[in-house]
């Protein structure tokens, strides 16, 4: 796959503007996230301050952008990035299915993780803890596991899941039916803590404690400084300065996940601002490249 | 008149997006500015990146933003305001005719001044330069003045105080027809610098040198450290940080006066900013004067 300009994570306004204002410059853009946008806007009943719109839904303004989508050409590649890495001067974006995007800049905008870390969670990430089930389920032949998910869109990932382990164990955190294969079974329980014991995991609940082998947490956002390494953040958000800058150079970030206030029309301006720092930061890269060329064409001679 | 919560100055879509924000959080508001909003937003001739309207003509875009106050109860007072004075508590908001109007927070709005400040303007600023003809006309009883005017809108200024002075000269910096009363002498010039000599003060043109009484110059924007004095800029654009408050506690700013991208959006996202940031402020302010009652209560006692 070809190196884009511009990788966008994340399909709510910010990141939706920003892909719209990258393509106006010209810069080749990779959309990533849900073609159903986020699940926080299309769930909106009323929405009464997104200027241009008085009193509209959240639905209805998800139409409307999915038409200026389509009007700039602008696709949406369904996928779910789980990590990114900074190369030096491009940054890899690997998938669940560890499948590798490449581009020279990065947006993230993928929303605010709902709620806190469970004590445990960051401490045991990676042993025994896992944000894809996609990603690890191999190494849960014939074991025991938990998944706790934010959404519907969670259950496909534990289905999957209970073709390879022993035992899964659905926790869901809303509310609303759950369509899961009959080896599945749902706790409706309130997860609460991780801890470790005699060699097992345990997710300790509301109910009661419960030792398995591996604790898969689903969360339709994953915190940003899981998704990529060496970020600085605040809590839950990414710090930005006013031109939408993260630390890392060439990583930007926009939207809920820079902080509040949570409104789609603060997000779509940072999506702008955000998209036209990469736009400048692409020129001075640029630049840089061809200063250095000419210098090396002058000591060869 | 009663002192406002919210006073913004400013039609462009960062005022507009906070007056609708400051509405709905249940705030009185005075919206300050032109009925026709922005000049820049309606002379648009095609915005491709405002999300939810691909491709939309600044006239259709401004219909849109006036159906939405419409939908609000949000009017525009038609002024200007030339100074704003913070008064502790308070902010002091003064127009071309001397009145004034109260509000417990402002917010900037009122987009970016074109083009720099002339070399002595600042200088003389208040002693023969003054940006205010409806203000300052009586000064000018059988005197000569300059005008400087940087659209239609100045031209019933020049008129004014054609009645007024002995002779007035009007230098448009902007194409188009003029309509002027007879006894206006238009100067199809270039202004360059301000200086003094013999008493007067001397426009230097890329034509000449016009030694007069009095020079106005009038722009859509005036510089924001001249609109509130103490405010912190940088060149034209007032100082903010992430939550868009300025260096002056309960005055905020957005859009284009706080810097670029200077984009719709951007705008009307820092608009929604500001008018959060301001009812916080509120919030503030009223939880300290409920407890500073209170401890007057209880020493009372």
């Amino acid at each position: 796959m070809e190196r884009v300009d511009i990788a966008i994570i994340g399909t709510g306004p910010a990141g939706l503007e920003a892909a719209i204002t990258a393509r106006i410059r010209n810069k080749s853009v990779l959309l990533i996230g849900s073609k159903d946008f986020s699940n926080k806007l299309v769930k909106a009943e009323s929405i009464k301050n997104y200027l241009g719109f008085p009193d509209i839904s959240g639905r209805d303004l998800a139409d409307r952008f999915a038409c200026h989508l389509e009007e700039m050409d602008i696709e949406i590649t369904e996928d779910k990035i789980t990590s990114v890495y900074s190369m030096g001067d491009y940054f890899a974006l690997q998938n669940s299915k560890n499948e590798f995007y490449e581009a020279s800049t990065i947006i993230l905008a993928t929303g605010v993780m709902q709620g806190k870390l469970y004590p445990g969670e960051e401490e045991f990430l990676g042993r025994g803890v896992s944000y894809c089930a996609t990603c690890d389920a191999p190494l849960y032949h014939g074991k025991t596991a938990i998944v706790v998910g934010s959404s519907e869109k969670e259950e496909a990932e534990a289905d999957f899941l209970a073709e390879v382990a022993d035992k899964v164990f659905y926790i869901p955190t809303y509310a609303g039916d759950i369509q899961l294969k009959d080896s599945v079974e749902v706790l409706r329980e309130k997860p609460k803590e991780i801890y470790e014991s005699e060699g097992k995991r345990v997710l300790k609940t509301n109910a009661g404690d419960h030792p398995v082998d591996g604790i898969f947490i689903l969360r339709e956002s994953v915190s940003p400084a899981q998704l990529v390494p060496g970020l600085a953040t605040d809590k839950n958000h990414v710090k930005v300065d006013r031109t939408m800058s993260t630390n890392i150079p060439g990583c930007f970030a926009c939207g809920d996940i820079v902080g509040q206030p949570y409104q789609y029309i603060k997000a779509a301006g940072e999506g702008n601002i955000a998209a036209l720092s990469a736009v400048s930061y692409l020129a001075q890269k640029k630049r840089e490249a061809e200063k250095k060329a000419k210098e090396e064409e002058s000591h060869g001679k």
